[in-house]
C-alpha cells in the first residue's frame, strides 16, 4: 500500500515516524507492507530522509491511481476540506487528525466516502491517541448514550493542574505553557474552549448519528478562573477541570464545554496534566472511561496509523459511520440544569433571599463568602444571581 | 439475522434483555434487524417471552441454516467448545463471553473461524463491558504494547477495597461478597488469582500475537492479605490490589498475577469496588487507560451485542485477529524482577544484612517493622528472606 502524508508539522512527521519505527509489526497486522510515497507540504525539507518525496501540488496525489490512502495532518478547514474531497473523489481512502474539518464537513466526507466504498477516517480528530472515535463506532453499538463528557483539551487541563498545585495565576501559568510549547503564541482555541467544543460537537455526533453543529454549543473557557477559585476548590476537596459534556435529554441532547468544580468521586478528578479523558455512559454498559495522551506527535500519529491499518484492512469496503447530515437540535442552553458555587460580597440574607437554603463555604478569601446552590436552570440561575453581589461562579459536577 | 443464544444464565438471559431493550438501535446500526430464535438449555422456562425459543439439543442450532450467529454464554470448556466448533464448522459465526473457552482454545477457533471466512470473537471474555479486546485488535494496532497491567477480576477488587476502607477481614468480606452475590459459593477461581490469570493470558496473546499458556502464568491470590498489611499501606499511602501483568521483555512477555501495594501515582490505584480496568503502554502512544464494569449482567451482555453488531456488518468477512497457535514463551517467573515490601520480627542488623540498604516503616504493628527492599528478581528475593523472620512480602507497583 503507498501512501501519501499532507502536511509535514509535528503530525505529519509523527506519522512517517511511527511508520519507519514499527515498520514490520504494522505490515504484519495491515496484511502488507505501508510506504510513504509522497509528503505535500509547502516547504522543502533539504537533507530529510523523505526530501524526495516531497511535493508541492496536491494535484500529484490526485492524479497516481498507485496511492491508495491520503493522512491529512495539515489543520484548519481550508484548504484541507479541498484537498480531502479531491482525494475521495479520486477513489483514495482518507484519515485525517483536524478536528475542525471532521466538525465542520464530517458528515459530507463520510457520505462521499460511502457512496464509493471508501473510508473517511478521523481517529486522532479527538484524544489525541486516545483510542475513542474507533470504539464509539463499533465497540459501544449496543448502547444507547445516555452522557459523553471529557476533559480533552490537554493545554487547559496543564495549565489547571498547575493552578490547582501550585497556587500560580492564570497568567504565569499561561507564559509557562507557552514556553513549553503546550500552548500556542495565539492560545485562544484552547483558553477559550473552542478546541474541546469542535471535539465534543464531533463525539456527540457520532453518538446521536446526526449532525451537531459546533455553534450551537454554549462554550466557556478557562481565562477567569483565578487562584481563590481553586483556595475554595481546595476547602471543599474538589477540583477544577475544563468540562466538555453532552447528556441525552429526549431526543435533543444538552450540550456545554466550561470549568466545572468536580468531587473527588467523580470518574475525571484525577485526570492531570497534559492527559485527556473521556467518561461515557451506556444504558447497558453503565459507565466506562477512556483515558491517555491527549496530544502530542507520537500518541496522535499512533491513531492515524490505526486508522491506516483499519484502512489497508478495509481496501473496498466501507466501513459504516453513523453520522447523517440530518441536523441533531441541541437543549437550549438556558434550559441545561446545574447546581453552581457562587463568590459573593453579599450577605447570607440577600444570599438566601435570592437562592433559598444554600450550603456556605467560609474562611478562604477575607471580606466575602462562597455558596452552593440547589440544581436549577442556567435562565433561574442567571435571574436569581443577579439579586446579589456575584464575584464569580463555577459549575457543579 | 437471526441468532441463537447458549446459556439462559446470568449473561445469557442478559443478551437478550439487552437485543430486547435497545432494538431499534441496535438494528440501525448492525444495518438489519437481529432476532432470537433458539436458546439452548438445560432447563425449561415456563412462563418466560422466549420460552417457545428455548431448545436442548444443540444440533437443531447447528442443522438450521437460518441461524448466522450463535452467543456461547454457558462458561466451561465443555461442552462449550464442542458446541462452538460444531457451530463454526456449521458456517456460523460465534462470540462468546467465556474466559475458561478462549484461554484454552482461542487460537483454534479463530483459525477455524477464518478458514471459513467467519468471526469468532469474544469482547466480553475480559473486562466485562469495558472495551478492550477490540480496541486491542483495531485501535492499538500502530504500537508494540510494551506493558500491559489490569484489574481484572470484580469479586476481588470489591474485597480489597472494603478491607483497605473499612479494616474488615478476609474472611468477614468474603461472606459480605458471597452474600452480595459477587462471589461464588467456591470462591476459588477469583481468590486465588484463576480468573484473572485467564485473562491475562488472552490480552498477552493479543498483545504478541502468539498462545500465551495460562498454566504458564505465575499467580497468586488475595488469601493471605490481613487487615495488617493494609494498616501499612495506608501509612505508605498505597493501596493493595490484585494485578495481572504482562511486560515485554525483548522476545518474551513476563507475565505475572499477584497482589502489589500500588503508589497513588499508579493509574490504577483509584480503581475500586467491582470495578475493572486496563493499562497500556505502547511504544508510540505511551499510556492509556481503559476503565469500567468488569462484570454484571447487562455491561458484559452489552459487550457480546457489540460483537453480534460487528458480525453483523462483516458477514462472510473476516476479521483479522492476530493470535497464532505457536506458542509465546514467557520470562521464568524466578527472573521476573519486583521490590518488595516485607513484614519481619527481626532485627534491622539482620534485615541489611540480607538485604542491604532498604527503607523502613516503623510503628503500625508492635513487635514487627516492615521494610522495602530494592528492585530484585523473585530468585534474588526469595534467597535473601530466607535470612530473616518474613511474616508476609506484597510486591511495589
Amino acid at each position: 500500500m503507498k501512501i501519501a502524508v499532507m502536511g509535514y508539522g509535528t503530525i505529519g512527521s509523527g506519522v512517517v515516524e511511527v511508520l519507519e519505527v514499527n515498520k514490520d509489526l504494522i505490515a504484519e497486522r495491515a496484511g502488507e507492507p505501508v510506504e510513504v510515497k509522497y509528503i505535500l507540504d509547502l516547504r522543502d525539507f533539504p537533507g530529510d530522509p523523505y526530501e524526495k518525496c516531497i511535493v508541492h501540488d496536491y494535484q500529484t496525489i490526485v492524479n497516481d491511481p498507485e496511492i491508495g490512502i491520503v493522512v491529512e495532518a495539515m489543520g484548519g478547514v481550508e484548504p484541507a476540506y479541498t484537498f480531502v474531497k479531491a482525494m475521495l473523489l479520486a477513489g483514495k481512502q482518507v484519515t485525517t487528525s483536524n478536528k475542525n474539518l471532521v466538525a465542520e464537513k464530517g458528515a459530507e466526507l463520510i457520505a462521499i466516502a460511502r457512496e464509493r466504498n471508501l473510508n473517511f477516517m478521523f481517529g486522532a480528530s479527538v484524544g489525541g491517541g486516545i483510542p475513542i472515535i474507533r470504539p464509539l463506532n463499533t465497540c459501544l453499538t449496543a448502547d444507547e448514550i445516555e452522557e459523553i463528557t471529557g476533559i480533552l483539551n490537554g493545554t487547559t487541563n496543564y495549565m489547571l493542574t498547575r493552578m490547582a498545585n501550585e497556587g500560580v495565576s492564570f497568567e504565569d501559568v499561561l507564559k509557562d505553557a507557552q514556553a513549553k510549547g503546550y500552548a500556542e503564541a495565539d492560545p485562544t482555541a484552547d483558553v477559550e474552549g473552542i478546541d474541546p467544543c469542535r471535539k465534543i460537537a464531533i463525539l456527540t455526533s457520532l453518538v446521536c448519528g446526526k449532525q451537531v453543529n459546533y455553534e450551537d454549543i454554549y462554550t466557556e473557557g478557562i481565562t477567569k478562573i483565578t487562584s481563590e477559585d481553586f483556595a475554595y476548590a481546595n476547602k471543599m476537596k474538589r477540583s477544577i477541570k475544563l468540562l466538555a459534556s453532552s447528556k441525552q435529554a429526549g431526543d435533543k441532547y444538552a450540550c456545554m464545554v466550561a470549568p466545572f468544580m468536580l468531587a473527588k468521586s467523580h470518574p475525571l478528578c484525577n485526570v492531570n496534566d497534559v492527559f485527556n479523558s473521556v467518561f461515557v455512559r451506556g444504558n447497558m454498559l453503565g459507565d466506562a472511561m477512556f483515558y491517555g495522551s491527549g496530544a502530542g506527535k507520537l500518541p496522535t500519529a499512533s491513531a492515524v496509523v490505526a486508522d491506516i491499518v483499519d484502512m489497508v484492512k478495509h481496501n473496498n469496503i466501507n466501513v459504516f459511520i453513523d453520522w447523517s447530515p440530518e441536523k441533531m437540535e441541541l437543549v437550549d442552553y438556558k434550559e441545561n440544569v446545574n447546581s453552581f458555587f457562587v463568590r459573593t460580597t453579599s450577605e447570607k440574607a440577600e444570599v438566601e433571599a435570592a437562592f433559598g437554603a444554600v450550603e456556605y463555604v467560609e474562611g478562604v478569601v477575607e471580606g466575602e463568602i462562597g455558596f452552593v446552590t440547589n440544581a436549577m436552570t442556567e435562565a433561574d440561575f442567571a435571574e436569581k444571581v443577579e439579586k446579589v453581589q456575584c464575584i464569580s461562579r463555577i459549575r457543579l459536577a
